[in-house]
């Protein structure tokens, strides 16, 4: 990603607040977790972006640091509780919680992360500037956020054993498991800067736009990116069973023979390379390719229009950028 | 327990509101552990000190409803992942979530159950009768609970391969799995009719004191209690290997043959009858039965000083028979 000041100048923010958060050092087998699964590094983009959300909307973007810390630890605390979920041994190259110690550990860290990290929003109870109804509102988001983050997870865990997943069942997973979290990133920044009702559905649509585009674009890129850029073989998703956007639209448009072979290379456990070249070749002759490019564009143009209602500044520059270099990503 | 009328209606007000607790259909595998948790009964002894509370603080229970719901949801989120740390494959005589289901989605509807459990409070943020310092508090004193709840639990897990715990350690323990979440019941119960700090502070007070009392007393009851009426053997913890309020004493006080035994014993996968025996012979020739007698009864008799100074109600009688028939418990 090309970081510009602003973005690097929030990013050290963001990772200096986390560095100093005041954790207790025990009991050891709680709190040396929870602080390993902050240190991770990640590109911290959901905090960025509530910044960026309160700097748009005339705020000051200090004081969306509480709430960026509260979605990063969030975020962190998920993933800790999904690598159990998905058996992965490792989060960022280096061993998972659940791995490095064990799964209980790794269950009840998570639990005390979750609930440290709304205790990151005491500071809005405090600043006699957040009135009631904002103070309230900022639970009420971060609550239905993480709510819609474990609905989206389940419903990903069902469509493992289902051979019939619709695509608005599909939209809706994706819309649970990326979208939420960065839909409420964005309007509890705009909470921060004390924005309006309408400026606050503004950056909540913005981030269920952007989320659900980021998410279709990763399962386009799978498809056609460069395997060297993107880091996986073409069809990884289909060598591994997986249900995309694009197998699921696929699935929807394809005759009897075609999708008898998609459905067969999908629960194929290894599928030879001429199966899943098959696949995509499907794919490609049912114009999900375009379609799905088509789609995702139109979420990332109706992103840039909702924040084009928001008055010029640097943050709005740079979350213009941010949407620009993810439209147009080939990795 | 000889339930009087007035903790029959408080315990039926808090089934119905759970019973009518407006869950999602779907994703099933989310939302059906979640129903079966709190459908599986228990004394609902937390919501209903929250309710009593309020009530001995001159508020109206009905306010405290949400607080008492919230805690109750929360206790039991955190029965259905201790259950999966602890391999507990019961619970209340039915299967416990992770054995009816599996761990994932035990973990997944714990995880919604926590985030469910705080949704209740969001009632406080709507309510103009409550300032935002009381809503704020609410939120503090639960989170704070659950926090040490599970700094309770990492502890209880620490010590299973620990020979040195010290007695202070233990009520730490204690302090954190069982009271923290009494005393945060009868705290919340105060702020939902607004209480002064003062009476908040001495409501926490209580709560400490009785559950540290409540789980010290079981400690003891495990060495003395008519198995008949307690359900267990005597000498039950000892027989598991497990580390009680007891045997930590008793090690303190012990001569090293004495300090050998005891510990053998507990080491022993399973130990003979004759081996506890001797373990309930040295706690007793040490006078640890009379100490600890004498630490709960000090236990509750300071809560029921701390009770005196509320006005009488209906409801302070209410929780002052509580306390006596806790205090009076034999098994």
């Amino acid at each position: 990603m090309n970081t510009t000041d602003l973005q690097k100048q929030l990013y050290i923010q963001i990772e200096t607040a986390l560095k100093e958060l005041d954790l207790p050092s025990k009991p050891e087998t709680l709190y040396q977790p929870y602080r390993y699964a902050l240190d991770g590094g990640g590109k911290r983009i959901r905090p960025i972006l509530t910044m960026l959300s309160c700097g748009i909307c005339e705020g000051d973007p200090k004081n969306a640091l509480p709430s960026a810390l509260a979605i990063e630890i969030l975020h962190n605390f998920t993933l800790v509780h999904d690598d159990i979920m998905d058996s992965a041994d490792t989060r960022r190259g280096k061993p998972s919680v659940f791995k490095k110690w064990d799964e209980n550990i790794a269950i009840l860290s998570g639990d005390v992360m979750f609930a440290g990290a709304m205790q990151q929003l005491s500071f809005y109870g405090e600043d006699e500037s957040f009135s009631k109804n904002e103070f309230a509102a900022l639970y009420d988001i971060f609550l239905k956020a993480t709510v819609t983050v474990c609905e989206g997870q389940a419903l990903d865990m069902e469509f493992v054993d289902r051979q019939d997943v619709q695509l608005s069942e599909y939209i809706e997973m994706i819309s649970g498991k990326t979208a939420a979290l960065l839909s409420g990133s964005l309007e509890m920044g705009a909470i921060a800067a004390h924005a309006s009702d309408i400026q606050r559905k503004e950056m909540h649509d913005l981030g269920m736009e952007l989320g659900i585009a980021f998410q279709i674009q990763d399962d386009l890129l799978d498809a056609i990116a460069d395997p060297e850029k993107f880091g996986k073989r073409p069809g990884g998703d289909i060598f591994e069973g997986k249900k995309t956007y694009l197998t699921i639209l696929a699935l929807e448009r394809a005759n009897e023979e075609q999708k008898t072979h998609i459905q067969k290379t999908l629960l194929d456990e290894s599928p030879t390379e001429e199966s899943v070249e098959k696949v995509l070749d499907i794919i490609d002759s049912l114009n999900v390719i375009e379609d799905v490019a088509a789609e995702l564009n139109k979420r990332y143009e109706k992103a840039k229009e909702l924040l084009a209602h928001f008055p010029d500044s640097e943050y709005k520059q740079e979350l213009e950028n941010l949407l620009i270099f993810l439209q147009n990503r080939d990795h």
